[in-house]
């Protein structure tokens, strides 16, 4: 099979069969993560690996106990880290000034990268993952429970292990409703109906949308999964956040 | 070769040589980014494709002008997008809560995974890639560029294209630096000198010191590339861009 289509075929996958992921596996897919491309080879994150039982269940409820967490051999907290590298700075007669917000960015996106560079590494080896987007939801809980210092913020969670069902592929917008050439074109109505048509006939959502009582997909989005009120206070919570790890 | 070795062995690539990138060979790497996880599916980016050369010429003094914007044969801006989720959301009768600074971090994690899918799918098909990381700095000029509307931010930008060669691979930190088991262990100024030993005694380290007249590595990142200045002007450009975006 052509490399392209194992990254074409890829799903999440949130339970895992019961092999265990070796110590050598795990390194060996870290160090492929870690040539994931860097900020002027800076590499401003790091990975903390729980595979203790009793830390999971300490994780758990910061990611609202979603059963994966503790039934994942292996969870990886990506967190964006200048405190390593500002150490470094201190060590090196250098006066370091990532105290900020366009530093903490930064070090998002390198986290990001290289999170997403070990799901890929992962999946070519026959694992599957799953990210929880709760990370920075509790982000000061999860900080707690991992030690986390100053200048460290933990930015994506993924756990990983062994799949032990492969699900459907879930659907995607076709590439028209994504992609703008030369210039971003912004959308009529008629073109979000168009582009969403397919995702909104899926038996799947038909049936979501039915189970959560609700008359359109998108209700089923503002009014019950990503609400208003629960993005406005989980906004307050992550950006006191970040300015009391430092990157004010 | 094992795939594995493919994301081992990658590098950046800066220079390009004259082969183009056919439309179907673009299309087919967008729709393998586009498998890339995402938040509750949402799909929360936009990608505008930058062929022609004039705007790559706009484009360029935004990215300081690093040639490889002009001379690559595409240039992607990846975008956080709530625009077209949100009119989905009022097309569908649906009171969207995306104004905020949790979403728009939702759409930056969503956006970051699938610039490196296209990262990784590229270099599968034996492109190479180069990521900007002046998009958010610049990232005002550029919406303006690209015509991005409310609720749309720059988040990152890859110059794609045939290798025109293929330089050194660059040095990475050793997997201890980076990775903690069950919780943060944090680094005693002798744990920085081992874990930047390395590092620091590259021959092609001590050239860059030596040319910058600095007497540290470190000294080089903190005086010349990423100065506390530079990076508290661009703070308050990239907050103040967020928000006037509309995630408030």
């Amino acid at each position: 099979m052509d490399t392209l289509d194992l990254l074409r075929n890829r799903r999440t996958i949130r339970k895992y069969n019961d092999t265990p992921i070796g110590d050598e596996l795990l390194s060996e897919l870290l160090e492929v993560a870690f040539r994931a491309p860097t900020t002027g080879g800076m590499q401003l994150y790091s990975v903390v690996v729980t595979r203790d039982n009793e830390m999971k269940q300490k994780l758990a409820p910061t990611h609202f106990n979603q059963p994966t967490v503790t039934s994942a051999p292996v969870v990886l907290t990506f967190c964006a880290d200048y405190n390593r590298f500002v150490k470094w700075c201190e060590a090196s007669d250098a006066q370091p000034g990532y105290d900020n917000f366009a530093s903490f960015t930064t070090a998002m996106i390198d986290t990001l990268l290289v999170a997403q560079q070990f799901n890929t590494a992962a999946e070519l080896r026959g694992l599957g993952c799953c990210y929880l987007g709760t990370t920075t939801y509790n982000a000061p809980q999860i900080a707690e429970i991992l030690n986390l210092p100053r200048l460290v913020v933990p930015v994506t969670t993924l756990t990983v292990g062994f799949p032990a069902d492969v699900p459907q592929q879930v659907e995607r917008l076709p590439l028209e409703a994504i992609v703008h050439h030369e210039q971003y074109k912004d959308y009529t109505t008629d073109d979000i109906h168009r582009l969403y048509a397919e995702k909104e006939a899926l038996p799947a959502n038909k049936r979501f949308v039915e189970e959560n009582g609700k008359a359109t997909l998108a209700q089923v989005f503002t009014d019950v999964r990503y609400t208003k009120k629960d993005n406005e206070y989980f906004s307050r919570i992550w950006a006191d956040f970040i300015a009391s790890q430092g990157f004010k």
